[in-house]
């Protein structure tokens, strides 16, 4: 049987930098085809993903996540090298160690464990897994998404590994993720010299009334799942550096975190409205990043929170806060998705790592699910 | 006889991009001493300066001027080499031609036909050269007034060769300039992913009203000779770059152009009431460019007018409009001082040139100039 500690360090140790796979998906195959499992590779492009599925009857169960790792950055800011897995003290430290190759290998684990004592389960079990999570997300699992749509090939339940966790393993959930749009607006002005205003329309000036409107209105009030929707700016930049010239553009790039109770459309809608209404004279690009999607309830959320009862003795709390997962991508489909990991606190930062102790429990309650879904 | 066409030439065949002299102020110091002209080298830092006086009773007429050019950028971009004057039709082409080699060439030979004339003029008159116009301008002017300030040798009436012209020689002429005072505000907030608002204080936001009522606010009317105050930002950047994040802090940088119905202390005290009232935490630097300065009238732009007059049968416009001056540094010393000199259209950009007969125009101006203030 295999030691999830020990998976865990296996795939740490590949250097598997967005979007490649290093060979994580090639070893995890190996382990799933020993198990039964039928196993499709999907190149797209630069991105390697893997498509195993073990059954063919009854409702599916997916495991969904990502085999590559946001860059380590110096490794000398590191206390222990980011691809070679280090024990120390409770934690295990590495590039990738909690988001998300010690969720793969939980899964792993859990399943070996699952279908050797229960090799007549119902239903079917699958794993989706990509190499371009952290990446642009254009070959990853959208792409996988979209060839089992076309063989109508559904997936009923589907539990993402993507760090959930807060203080302890299972005491945050994610049932749902916010939608994220993003604009490039550029508020065109009239450049010219400072002591000559009359001859130049400085665009700051005429874009500051309609930046305070935009962060100052209220574009939903959120709802019982949701908190409302966050409009920020995250880039303003206007000038050439002299202090004695008034620039001609002024470029930003803000981003709007959405709630089920507004659609990107109303969105896109309501921000030209604003800008129309402050007379601006500009042009906009619109990058739609993904829907909102929620499960908020179904035997999944069910079993989920059973599963984390029985491992911790603690109730698990239901979230949809958070950045974006390829949850979105998955939910569309009519698939009940989730979201459950280790805890988040180190993840894209120096020193990664994960408390060993949390990736046995995770094991142990990715096996409850299993048992909890596809056992009559 | 020194001929004005050859002076500029000479002049601006010599490489001095500012604050390099490469030799401009040794040559007039060469025929200002065959005039008369006591010569004083006075070097601080980086700049050479040149005052050079004839005589010593009675009211000090004094040319002031600029040695230092803005560099040419690729000299490829030129339809002539910048630093090799060449004449071409009307124009003489050439780095500093109308910025002012040229007027200093007008200066050389006014004074020279002047003083051949009538040596026994009354009054004296100097040159005030700088090779710190066009830089920083902290070791040009302003150390050679203050070194006059000292010993209490007074300039009566100063003109300053600045370009001042619009269509033809003569048809504006500074009488005055514009306060200019910059500020360079840090607005504060707090970092964080667009994720999750409410850990983070986005500067830009909370930023937004207060530069939209900074940028409505009448500061003053202007009067009679300014037009009102202006203020305009120059520069602002926000953001890390990344589209998810929420950025820290927002940079600004704004200048006012200020009339005389306000000063540089009311400017700054209005503009930290308005960023308090929006409750903003903000770092700011104030620089003081120069204090706005006026000759609204007397013996020196009556001189002015009527040489313009009886050189080009046409009136001057007297003007404040415009970016700042070397003016400012003397003004403030109790002189009158007006700048004149040729068209500006092609100041500090390529193939800067001016037309040659305006040169010969200028000279006879400033002759005339002479002879009205220092001829009984």
């Amino acid at each position: 049987m295999s030691n999830v500690i020990d998976l865990t360090k296996d795939l740490i140790n590949r250097r598997s930098v967005t979007p490649e796979d290093a060979g994580c998906q090639e070893m995890m195959a190996q382990k799933l085809s020993k198990l039964g499992f039928n196993i499709e590779q999907l190149v797209f492009e630069d991105t390697t993903n893997m498509w195993a599925r073990r059954g063919s009857e009854g409702p599916l169960f997916c495991f969904a996540g990502h085999t590559d790792v946001v860059p380590s950055g110096p490794e000398a800011n590191w206390q222990h090298p980011p691809f070679n897995a280090t024990e120390d003290g409770e934690y295990l430290f590495g590039r990738g160690a909690a988001d998300m190759k010690g969720s793969l290998a939980a899964m792993l684990v859990a399943t070996e464990r699952f279908v050797k004592k229960h090799p007549e389960h119902t239903g079917c079990i699958a794993f989706l897994i990509t190499s371009d999570e952290e990446g642009p997300f254009i070959n990853g699992t959208t792409r996988v998404v979209d060839t089992l749509e076309t063989r109508n090939e559904k997936i009923t339940w589907c539990l993402v590994g993507e760090p959930s966790s807060t203080e302890h393993v299972g005491d945050i959930v994610k049932n749902g993720r916010r939608g994220s749009l993003t604009g490039d607006l550029i508020i065109k002005g009239i450049q010219g010299h400072v002591a000559y205003p009359h001859l130049a329309k400085n665009p700051v000036h005429i874009a500051a009334p309609a930046l305070a409107e935009l962060s100052a209105t209220t574009w939903d009030e959120g709802n019982e799942f949701f908190p409302p929707t966050s409009f920020q700016i995250s880039n303003i930049h206007a000038g050439t550096g002299a202090g004695n010239v008034i620039p001609g553009h002024l470029d930003i790039c803000f981003n709007f975190r959405f709630s089920t109770e507004v659609t990107d459309q109303q969105l896109i809608a309501r921000t030209r409205e604003i800008l129309d209404k402050h007379g601006l004279e500009y042009d906009i690009k619109w990058t739609f990043n993904g829907q909102p999607f929620l499960t908020s309830s179904g035997e999944l959320v069910a079993a989920t929170q059973k599963a984390i009862q029985s491992v911790t003795g603690k109730a698990t709390q239901l979230s949809t806060a958070g950045g974006t997962s390829d949850g979105r991508f998955i939910a569309p489909t009519g698939a009940q998705v989730i979201e459950l990991g280790p805890v988040n606190a180190t993840i894209h930062k120096v020193n990664e790592c994960v408390r060993m102790a949390d990736l046995e429990q995770l094991a142990l309650m990715y096996e409850a699910i299993l048992m909890e879904l596809l056992l009559d």
